[in-house]
């Protein structure tokens, strides 16, 4: 495709006044907002005013003139219309592990007859670390991994918790998310879903698929900072049943009685810990706010329309240089694509000199996020220009460049 | 006292430089440092720019071009001197209550054969809260508190761990941390010390009292921001053995290497868990830098002497009235003063009404925090005369503002 025809295509983009949101630096193209989303133009001025009026005039008083206190919950319901889910099953909190913990956990002890935590073979490394964390600390508990053909059959009566990543943050390859829940819930267990790399950018419907538990990131789609707070969702009805065992006070029923026995609140609000991180709230609602006026249908309608031209203008360019590593059927893929490449991360330090920026992840893949808000259809085909100028002008010889990292 | 007699207190006070590193609202007297502390001067520019210059043009390349990835370490090894310990035993992460829970897990999994976790009756509640989280997680785990004096005695073969709070929340009793570190020590035990009311108000020795673990709070004297991020120190002869049921990427010996099993960091490192929260870490970083120039041994001396200051005002100008509820003798004290007062909610309005800043604790205590590098001498003197007014020339009859606060 010509350049001005990818032009035309963002001018008829529906989107395309999001991208006045973000600050994005001046001939970078970037495509990693599926590791780090960029800085929307409004966060400088909120956090600025959040330090230098709420915290730095008002003080210990914002807690409740400021509404501080309810922050977790109140910038979660702004995330509720993102996920299909109810305001009152979300809250932000902690980072993805920790919330993944207290979840995993809090699921595990609702089933103490079963044994297992079924999980996948390469799901994202943290996520099968926290899991043996647990395991470690809960006698009889195992973590079951299987290829991700295997997971719907691998569930059974021993297991407790299915637990998965939503889109694969490798290949971008996507669950069934309602066909895995349903099978979870016929074997009687429950579903623990990392949806970081799926919100902000897939079409999300936690209530009509059934889902259980979810957790996911605040700085990749949702825009929420380097390190932003997490997200967890419990259904409704499964609130009340679960218990973290991270039992702080602000998930207390009564966080300033001071009481001596913990009693959980009623509610989202019980899975709670410590105090809330009130500048990066702050921050988050700022990134949360950039999808405001756009419905997910309609960026997960442009991720895929980005990740697909971006597939057909690398092949068609290049695709003898580089291999797909991610579905080419566009419903199987989350938002971001992944080419597999001898000398991927020689190839991706190259690209990035170019100022295109994406990521490489071991063993041999240069991965490119597409974050529908801000990413333009121009930018895809000038990122796949230049990936083929620089594919297909230097020699790649394989040798060479293991030799040239080894040193560098 | 006279003011002016304070007033040449402060003239004479060798941290008078301090005051200036912070921003403080005109006309208040802020005595609720213990609670949130005030805004460091540089905390709204280093914030701009990490977030415009770091996040904003920089992005994803700023995990090494800034150091994030290294920011929990840095940002904790300017703590090291504040609290006596070697800056490779510290690290900045999580809230104080996910802390607690990482060491204290990690502590119990040390002494499998020992069944107690020993604690205060009265303790700070979110640390009950988290023992109490731990032990339903953990089959055969038991919680036992007792009051302060019994402790030491109390301490025996089945005690895995003794989790104290330092300086108490309430009347800022002061353990004797050595003696106890050796009581426990002499029984095989490990200590796990809550420092969120002594950092930065008190001078520690966590080496020479031979202190085993410890966790605290980065947004009370330490100035780190609401909800800022926590500490957590582990002695360094016991990191090889410790590990945290949180296990996530960032405590992985390679984190980028995505390796499905855990593999814990060699150091503190292992404790970290999910990806460090730059934007408040930054702020931890500003508000620490308020430290620098000064030992702990002159703003431990200053506390001391506001704090008696104040005992020593309110009991001249009303003692009739209040009722001391924190140690009399300054070494057995920590940074702040509690009074009960049968109405003491309505008298802490009536204070924060005249602008100076407290904060109120079932049952009936007013508190009042005194941070060395910011509260004055002449702030001391003023706050008691407003007290004073406030307790001689209004009616405090019990029945009337108790029937007052249930309507409003």
């Amino acid at each position: 495709m010509r350049i001005e025809e990818a032009e035309a295509l963002d001018s008829a983009d529906p989107l395309r006044e999001a991208r006045a949101r973000f600050r994005l630096a001046q001939g970078m193209i970037y495509l990693d907002g599926n590791s780090l989303g960029a800085l929307p133009q409004a966060t400088p001025e909120l956090l600025a005013r959040v330090v230098e009026r709420e915290w730095g005039e008002d003080l210990i008083a914002s807690w409740n003139a400021h509404g501080w206190i309810d922050a977790p919950v109140r910038v979660a319901a702004k995330l509720a219309p993102l996920l299909g889910a109810r305001p009152n099953e979300l809250l932000i909190a902690d980072s993805t592990s920790v919330c993944l913990f207290k979840l995993l956990s809090a699921a595990v002890g609702t089933r103490p007859e079963r044994s297992t935590i079924l999980s996948q073979q390469g799901n994202f490394p943290t996520d099968l670390y926290v899991a043996q964390g647990l395991v470690e600390l809960v006698p009889g508990l195992k973590l079951v991994t299987l290829p991700a053909e295997q997971l719907a059959e691998g569930i059974d009566e021993d297991t407790a918790v299915v637990l998965l990543t939503h889109v694969d943050y490798r290949s971008a390859a996507i669950h069934d998310m309602a066909a895995i829940n349903a099978a979870a819930h016929a074997q009687g267990a429950l579903t623990l879903w990392d949806l970081s790399h799926s919100a902000g950018a897939i079409a999300l419907d936690l209530q009509s698929d059934a889902c259980d538990l979810a957790v996911g990131c605040g700085y990749k789609y949702l825009n929420g900072g380097p390190g932003a707070p997490a997200f967890l969702y419990v259904a409704e009805q499964l609130q009340a049943e679960l218990r973290s065992p991270l039992s702080g006070w602000m998930g207390h029923a009564e966080p300033f009685a001071f009481a001596p026995d913990y009693r959980p609140a009623e509610g989202i609000a019980r899975f709670l810990t410590g105090t809330p991180s009130i500048l990066t709230l702050a921050a988050l609602d700022a990134g949360l706010d950039t999808f405001a006026g756009f419905s997910m249908e309609q960026i997960e309608a442009k991720s895929r329309r980005l990740s697909q031209l971006f597939i057909d203008e690398v092949e068609a360019r290049c695709g003898r240089e580089v291999t797909l590593a991610s579905p080419r059927d566009p419903a199987q893929r989350g938002s971001h694509v992944s080419f597999a490449h001898p000398n991927g991360d020689a190839v991706m330090q190259a690209l990035i000199s170019s100022a295109v920026i994406g990521d490489y992840r071991e063993p041999n893949l240069i991965r490119f996020g597409f974050a529908p808000l801000y990413n333009s259809f121009a930018e895809v085909v000038r990122a796949a220009e230049i990936l083929e100028g620089i594919l297909t002008t230097r020699s790649w010889d394989q040798t060479r460049f293991s030799a040239r990292a080894r040193v560098t």
